[in-house]
């Protein structure tokens, strides 16, 4: 199995970037196309034992940086190591793609390169992103701002096929993300949502409430990117501003370590991108992985791990099928 | 002045709110209008020592339960004791009404009873909500889940109002709730909302993310209902969550004095219902507080401080007068 790696992408490019291909390739034993401008790859990759590891690096003259319009920037740098390392995986020459790079481009490389799945018009971005539920998965964060119910439909499809596939829950839970429990709850999106979600053979339990959501109610919570993004990014601000006030409370009071210790782990349970590293875009046709900008070369093995677990287990296979399936049974109910 | 206190709403009446009314009205210095069954109230006011206090008792047979649709209890319980006390206001026998009633309940009472503002259709609820960023409110919190441009105009001016009288804020920062900080990012509410925002005359800096909510970096923070409710919740369960969680991590390594004293301040900042007590419905005509439904009495005593504050500085005058003024400045920059 071969995984493209945007050797450019992410604010540590390319040093960690390069030194977690390594890692990635020695530790789940694949091959890894690092692509990026030949001498500055090979340049990075001089500096580290290779042994154990199998690294050919694909040029690409140009990269993106943070900031750039991404449609801008597509259109500019076609050459870019992103949409470079993408291609391999659209002609075949790779299985997987893999890129800290800014998300927007990472996103928009992915759409215009590999597609989006039949009825889907944006990737969807979710996963696990609180250490304190590990089973809870919300979708979407950020990438579908409006949405229609049957794009929450097709999410809930999505969590249900992330949530077997890649964190092994046989039978998972979904609730769409309410302010009242009841059927009739919601804003009109949740309300004309919810017959739908009762009809289209998900294992529906309702809606849940934001007070739910550490309380792991459910598998798979189910949100439009607007409310998705608010709630995941206060998150990891409200971690933050915690464990900063818990150091000057415990700080003096217990060892430097234990401070250290119990203000990191705080941190670790409410930033998803620190704790999962990256993950799939979800809806794409093909594995893309992004990671998250900071991401250092622990980060960059690890998402190298998620996407050859999406491949073996044959995601974006099974996503078409679930999702054609989901379409077929809301079609005969006359809900579609 | 008079404040009509619902003697029969909340987890914990009839036995706590008598007692909040005594102590507020002490601490207050200001009548209070005790109503409920007259017989159960006078029986909970033989149990206290009323010396400073100044309370009379109006009689309502019935008296709203949890659970009940709002609409059908207003229908079916004219004498309900959150009705009757609404209704002194409505007469001018009491100045504000305050309950802790079950929320929908005391809204649609205040509705229907009081009314709402010109071009209001529902009262706004909101307030500080994180005690790590005690000079930020959040509006709206639940009772207006979809929104029209112009309705979170109408937060703001309220939420400008708030700060402004009841929190000594001269000039308060608006900003709206959004998924990036640049014009144009957001959903269609929120891009649609920005060009009014910047010409309505409030001090507008712009849109801020879910990451900045706790760093404070806007005074007044305008989301739908929708948005802010879960927000809100989600931020009380996560509290608790880490509190919790803190409890097994610090417990036995600190003076059980330590432990209680650090998660009961956590609890207290993530928890706003607990640390502000109850505030006043805003966009209503007329002064309304809704207290938390399991408040006790130092919460219903606080409440009634909020009442006696929202009458003198004259917030609903001034709510009018503010609204008028910013529908005029939008007219003439052709907007509304």
């Amino acid at each position: 199995m071969k995984i493209a790696v945007d050797g450019m992408g992410g604010d540590y490019a390319p040093e960690e970037i390069v030194k977690g291909a390594i890692a990635g390739s020695r530790e789940y034993g694949v091959q890894v196309a690092l692509v990026g401008p030949s001498e500055t790859m090979e340049r990075e990759l001089a500096k580290h034992d290779r042994s154990g590891a199998d690294i050919e690096v694909v040029h690409a003259s140009e990269y993106l940086v943070e900031g750039e319009p991404p449609a801008y920037a597509l259109r500019q740098k076609r050459d870019a190591s992103v949409v470079v390392a993408t291609r391999l995986v659209k002609t075949g020459e790779a299985d997987a793609v893999v890129s800290a790079g800014p998300t927007g481009g990472v996103v928009a490389s992915a759409m215009y390169v590999l597609g989006t799945l039949e009825g889907m018009s944006r990737p969807v971005v979710g996963g696990p992103f609180l250490g304190f539920a590990p089973n809870t998965i919300m979708m979407d964060l950020g990438s579908n701002v409006d949405c229609q119910p049957h794009q929450l439909v097709d999410f809930a499809i999505v969590g249900t096929v992330y949530a077997r596939k890649m964190m092994n829950i046989p039978e998972p839970t979904i609730a769409l993300l309410s302010v009242g429990a009841e059927e009739g709850k919601g804003n009109e999106q949740v309300k004309t949502s919810y017959p739908l979600f009762r009809q289209c053979g998900l294992n529906f339990i309702g809606n849940i409430e934001g007070y739910d959501i550490p309380l792991a109610k459910a598998n798979v919570i189910i949100c439009d990117g607007f409310v998705g993004n608010i709630v995941v990014k206060f998150c990891e601000s409200l971690g933050m501003t915690i464990a900063g006030w818990l150091k000057d409370k415990i700080g003096g009071k217990l060892p430097e370590s234990d401070v250290k210790q119990i203000t990191d782990d705080l941190l670790l349970a409410t930033n998803a991108a620190d704790a999962w590293g990256g993950g799939p875009l979800w809806a794409v046709d093909g594995v893309a992985c992004v990671c998250h900008g900071r991401s250092r070369h622990e980060e960059i093995a690890k998402t190298i791990g998620q996407a050859k677990l999406a491949v073996e287990r044959n995601l974006v296979g099974t996503l078409k099928s679930e999702l054609a399936a989901a379409r077929q049974t809301l079609k005969q109910a006359g809900l579609e």
